[in-house]
């Protein structure tokens, strides 16, 4: 099994995800939004980049099956039902819904993931239950950083060594790209305060800025919400236990 | 005086360079050859992103005024003169010539950069000379690595962690960006290791299969040309020290 780390999405081609089991990893926060819908209870979450994308696909559903999720600069966009806040997406707000989410970084990550074999959304949330589905996959992986406005984020590349980490048991072997062993290096660095780190990264630092500094806390949990966000007829569902079999 | 790193060029703007000090890293082969080619007499470098630039530019020089140099995929380009080997811009091939230099990666990020207030090439070869400039001019200082298709790559990485490390004095300050804290901690971890790791990094493995493994041993003497290549009127010159106070 090899493992590609790509610490943004630029430049990600289709070669690069076809066959292989591919995590988009948005740490703050659409991955960790994702996580939390669809735990409690949403019926589908469609990734979208844009508001055009996110209206033409409202406008084929019924208007009490769906919530128009997302983000500009941190902040809901007008007229939307909901931010990109995981902490409103609670159960009462979401359950049988189907979210559209329009966000900037994670969803650009994974319209170029798309032509991947198996399509997962990971973050700290959940990093040891898609650490599991890789192993069992088994096929060649690639981990894709969302990143920042195009640019290489602390958190995902944190959380990205974790799952190297892991996937690896804590040791780093002789044979590995560049990118894997920046992530790896920077997880096992900071592990020991990965708090401490990411609070003061600039997109926690953003965040709190604007007020959102429960998100971040919120994200931070490590496997606190052990769920798969899977990809499957373009749309991200929760993949249960009783599936897996039928996928893998 | 803030410094802010690039891991690649890509998503360089205008505003992160201007009353900037810019250093532009590309260990693997352009910066090294350009500080090679300086040294060794070279009257100046011209970096150009592609064929039909360098051809524009040599066609309004005299023919034995300027060499062509340059490479695709680390090969030499055909009809030039030279390739993107160090080890071929000997002061006999060059001494007096204007060397028109079209690479992948570096040629991309110099362009980019272009609006600096001073504009720098960096690598191992000068790294100490680099962090010199950059302290003796005390402006913010942007340092872009230039990385390898739009990618991360170790090599540029590390000497960005270096040359932090150096304006630093090896401590790392409490605040910094995310990826200063990523340049920075990889220099730290591999520090006591550098050639091993950047022997077996993406790129110099590409290297040594072409055969160019002299190359990466020449790239990899740290302060071992302490030359400053400096952008003035379009192209990469020398500056020597009679000339540091009229600039600063």
């Amino acid at each position: 099994m090899t493992v590609e780390v790509f610490l943004t999405s630029y430049n990600l081609a289709e070669e690069d995800v076809k066959d292989h089991t591919v995590v988009v990893i948005d740490v703050l926060r659409a991955a960790s939004t994702i996580a939390t819908a669809l735990h409690h209870g949403a019926r589908a979450v469609v990734a979208v980049p844009d508001m055009a994308e996110a209206g033409k696909i409202a406008s084929n559903l019924d208007q009490s099956s769906y919530l128009l999720g997302g983000e500009r600069d941190a902040e809901k966009i007008e007229g939307y039902h909901l931010g990109n806040s995981p902490l409103e997406y609670t159960p009462e707000a979401v359950s049988g819904r189907t979210i559209i989410l329009n966000t900037t970084n994670g969803t650009n990550a994974i319209a170029k993931a798309r032509a991947a074999r198996h399509l997962l959304i990971g973050s700290f949330l959940n990093a040891g239950r898609v650490v599991d589905f890789v192993k069992q996959a088994g096929l060649d992986v690639t981990i894709v950083c969302a990143g920042r406005r195009n640019r290489v984020s602390l958190e995902d590349t944190l959380c990205a060594g974790m799952m190297l980490s892991r996937l690896w048991d804590g040791k780093e072997p002789g044979l590995r790209s560049d990118t894997a062993h920046i992530a790896f290096t920077q997880y096992q660095t900071d592990k020991d305060h990965l708090e401490r780190e990411i609070l003061r990264c600039n997109h926690a630092q953003g965040l709190r800025e604007k007020g959102y500094e429960a998100d971040v806390d919120y994200c931070l949990q490590v496997d606190g919400l052990p769920v798969l966000p899977y990809f499957r007829e373009n749309q991200l569902v929760l993949l249960d236990e009783s599936e897996l079999a039928s996928v893998l």
